[in-house]
């Protein structure tokens, strides 16, 4: 049975920030805004905070429920045709209720299965395999697949930029709030894009987690602990290798030659490393050919948002008999994750 | 294709915590203690936390492997045998990495697909369905499902009980930690347990959330706001007619008579509650028959854990063609779930 996907939309906070609007809000100079543009190379990203009061404007129900709605519009799909809802995210509005039950409830969906998952970077990917999954073992017929992020409360908009270490520092730039959707189905579709596999694959043993994010807001008061860390070395020297062995998985499994592969939708951590890793797919895995559907340098990374933001563009790309491979990594307890698209 | 559940596995942080305890370490009177053993009917729980220092002693990681590491040992199963591994919690222990890939990390899996669903009660079931489902698409063969709470950070020991208002307070006698296991598998092992169906269904629209958990831990210091809140009035009214829902709605799949189950596994949200549920539906959906099988009592609700303390229990029991329902309803956005067992 072939899954397709339908549609996919997309929500964003607010009007994008850019570097020289940070600068100016956190008191840092030129040189710092030349640093992120060339070391991080995230031009902007959009936050669901006001950068002025600190208050809170969206909610990561408020994203995915536009991001869904407006996926549900592009397929043509009704509330009450959907009998699935899978969500993924890192930062969930509240412990319970699972932000999954309150989209759906917005967008008026009911009387269904709802799962949420908690998972970092691969958990979009994590929730299209699921779906997938779901609709090829026959009980479901129609999914909504929502991901994203709101991480205003890490946001310390009383942090001193100029005094917080490079690993800190980075979380400032590199990520963002945002939040995307997917209609899955199995009815067949003809010319409609065809999730044709997808894998999620746990990869972390006798490896330290490369990133973790605590529960508590900013700081916490006590301890002065951050709630976010990266380990970025680990990071650059690990993912690119992830990310090939993903790729060569995945035209194995399928029987695609490289040069077959018209799009490549690569790990997005920020816009400097998602070139970085597109380089090393071309050039030490065949894909030299293809073209590349990136959008962290504007969107800024949302996490669990981000792939559908390259599958809205992709699938508005992708001509009849196109192909094309994404993958996503996650450095937190590092996972690899990918699928594979044709129009056909 | 038969679901097959091979073992349950379970653990528990340190001694059980008695009412006369809590009335103790709180300076709470003996007639407290007899409103909690009369109207909440839960005699102790268990606390990943020192009741005197209030430092947290044990993780939902550390109960999830030990849980884990139990099932796979009664099912003889080598950890490179498990191809999935699908976790159920409401409080993980960190946002990233997911608590799933840290158990599974120490169990010794890896180069699989982990999940982990965010969800209140009906989050075992989740996972179990989710499992199920994924074993019946095909792609795995072998299942480690887990579930559990580790609710330390939210225990505020300078609590005033004498002061606090009732929905407060029976948050300090209801709930407890621990964690729960199963193996499931594709493979054909006559005489086992079957997991014969299974489902899960949101159905929260126009009702607001019974039960809600926010992010911080004892209470926000800023606002003064606490974490937990439930509508027990809402809850002692709809989780009954849920839960006869769903039971109708198994039998009627399964084309069983209400006379033929010989065990229910009833929704445990406390000792009294689950007397009521299960007298529910001994008198109106005919399992009057059916023997009950409890732990609530004994353990405190530890969430997503308390079904694999339930399954323990009923594997052990379940002789040759008996026939088992459970069911779980979450209140925090209103979901029934249920599946149902048979030795075959």
């Amino acid at each position: 049975m072939d899954i397709r996907v339908l549609s996919a939309g997309t929500a964003l906070p607010g009007p994008p920030v850019s570097n020289a609007a940070l600068a100016a809000r956190f008191g840092m100079d030129t040189l710092w805004e030349q640093w992120v543009d060339a070391f991080i190379g995230t031009r902007h990203r959009h936050l669901a905070l006001d950068l002025e009061t600190g208050g809170q404007e969206h909610s990561l129900a408020d994203l995915g429920t536009e991001a869904g709605r407006e996926a549900l519009a592009r397929a043509e799909i009704t509330p009450s045709e959907v009998d699935l809802v899978v969500l993924s995210t890192a930062t969930p509005d509240a412990l319970m209720p699972a932000t999954v039950n309150v989209i759906a409830d917005r967008l008026g969906i009911d009387g269904v299965t709802t799962l949420q998952l908690q998972a970092g970077c691969s958990g979009a990917v994590q929730a299209l395999d699921t779906a997938r999954q779901l609709l090829l073992a026959g009980r479901h017929r129609t999914a909504l697949v929502l991901g994203g992020e709101v991480l205003a409360r890490f946001y310390d908009l009383s942090a001193d930029l100029g005094g917080l270490p490079p690993e800190q520092l980075v979380n400032f730039v590199l990520f963002g709030d945002g939040a995307g959707a997917a209609v899955l189905t199995t009815r067949d579709v003809p010319g409609a894009v065809s999730l044709v596999t997808s894998m999620t694959r746990l990869e972390g043993l006798g490896h330290e987690p490369g990133a973790t994010l605590e529960w508590f807001g900013p700081v916490d008061r006590d301890s002065g602990r951050v709630p976010a860390s990266e380990d970025y070395k680990a990071i650059e020297r690990r993912v690119p290798l992830m990310a090939g062995a993903t790729v060569d998985g995945l035209l194995d499994e399928l029987d695609w030659k490289d040069s077959e592969v018209d799009y490549l939708l690569p790990p997005q951590l920020s816009g400097r490393m998602s070139d970085r890793i597109s380089r090393h797919l071309a050039d030490h895995h065949g894909l030299a050919a293809a073209h590349t559907v990136n959008c962290v340098d504007e969107t800024g990374n949302n996490g669990n948002g981000l792939v559908y933001f390259q599958l809205e563009r992709a699938l508005d790309r992708l001509a009849e008999g196109d192909r094309a491979l994404g993958v996503s990594i996650e450095s937190s307890k590092w996972i690899r994750a990918g699928f594979a698209l044709e129009r056909r």
